[in-house]
């Protein structure tokens, strides 16, 4: 039965789910570090420094099952260090630069409310191997949510200062959040293993609902929303970050620094 | 007795000796999160993100205590984020650029230990606050030693490149050893509350002789020795350090971004 059901399932739409899974994590994890000794206060440095941590924790997990599933012997590494902008698969919202802190942090609260639901959904994913991927990484963006959304509450209905600038950064993002529901062909052949994209805006919707309503913020209406993260047309701020992220790597293939 | 003990000691060198502790954390901390999203492999980046996070919480616990001391109402961050340079007490060894992995692996060796006897000796302090804030310490930093003496001795007796490179980091970064050691006046008058530093050589060279052994790695002859940063006098490093860490509170007074 259970090799009937793994070759039942399409392994190039799960490689590709799972690089999603995987590129998100390590791209925004990477912008998430790059507050890293730059926070407003010890106390938020550290926070962010740990959201980062996570991220990139959860990155291994993703890209190590990618590596097994394409089964050509590429491990984490290997596929976080060696591939080109156009085999990554990351929504375009989390290779956006930070901007200020608010704007961070906004980016984080949009991320970490899709990201929830999609966990939710993977930890009843019939591959238990996702399965327990996401029962792991439930935990810890169950807390990133808690904590995005406080601060979200706290910057928007804070100062007038803050309040405009959590307005600005909400509006700026909110044309990179379209991506995250729009489904695809590969989408529809992991029925059972992944959610479908558009099954997720509702739970994602109610808590921004919550967390606007209270923060005072508007939710922007729906315009022209971007996309081509997801199948490998990127901004050019990926290029910088890889740029930086894979130098070592590229420089020194194999080095151990 | 307790008020005796208390007012025994003095104040003065108590807080000067507080800002070492936390300045060696926030300094060193920094540092190592440098390499925050530019590590050669995803474990380690997450293994150096970690280390600079237990330091930076440490940071807080000296400094939030050093403020409480000193009783003119700066706390942990105001002391980070408000001092100049003149005013930090890193030993120079924490604030001399990473250069390459290795390079930052051997400073990082040589710190924890320092670092680890260090704080088990303050786990005795006649002060509860300083020995409550060590015996939290003392566990992290026993592992931030396990982990550097291991890649010290990993690339120490690896190939012939790392082998070079570790000897090179090792008899670069050697006369910034001797200022650990150091006793001054201040040390001399907080008998029973800290150890004295010359105190901490015997444990160190114990560590020291161990793993460079097993690293096949020459310990460099004695020589002329840096000094200066517990007593205030920097290399121009410190300042890059400072106008980077310091921008955000310096620009934005008490700001939440």
């Amino acid at each position: 039965m259970a090799a009937v059901a793994e070759t039942a399932v399409d392994q190039a739409a799960l490689f590709d789910f799972l690089l999603r899974m995987g590129d998100n994590c390590l791209i925004l994890g990477h912008r998430v570090s790059e507050w890293c000794g730059h926070g407003p206060v010890l106390e938020e440095d550290i926070a962010l420094a740990n959201v980062a941590l996570d991220l990139i924790g959860q990155t291994q997990l993703w890209l190590g099952l990618a590596g097994t599933i394409e089964g050509r012997g590429r491990d984490a590494d290997a596929l976080a260090y060696r591939r080109d902008a156009q085999g990554f698969r990351n929504l375009l919202l989390t290779e956006i630069p930070n901007g200020d802190f608010g704007h961070t942090l906004m980016r984080q609260f949009l991320f970490d409310a899709w990201h929830l639901p999609m966990l939710k959904a993977l930890e009843g994913s019939s591959d238990p191997r996702l399965a327990e991927i996401a029962a792991k990484a439930v935990r810890e963006v169950a807390y990133h949510l808690e904590r995005s959304g406080d601060l979200v509450i706290r910057l928007g209905d804070g100062t007038e200062e803050s309040h405009r600038r959590m307005q600005t950064a909400l509006e700026a993002l909110w044309p990179y959040t379209g991506e995250m529901f729009m489904d695809d062909a590969g989408d529809a052949r992991l029925a059972g293993v992944a959610p479908l994209p558009s099954s997720l805006r509702d739970a994602w919707q109610a808590t921004l609902s919550e967390v606007l309503s209270e923060a005072t913020l508007q939710q922007p209406a729906d315009g022209y929303m971007h996309r081509g993260g997801k199948r490998g047309v990127h901004s050019e701020h990926l290029g910088f970050i890889l740029a930086e992220m894979q130098f070592l790597q590229r420089a020194y293939p194999d080095a151990t620094w």
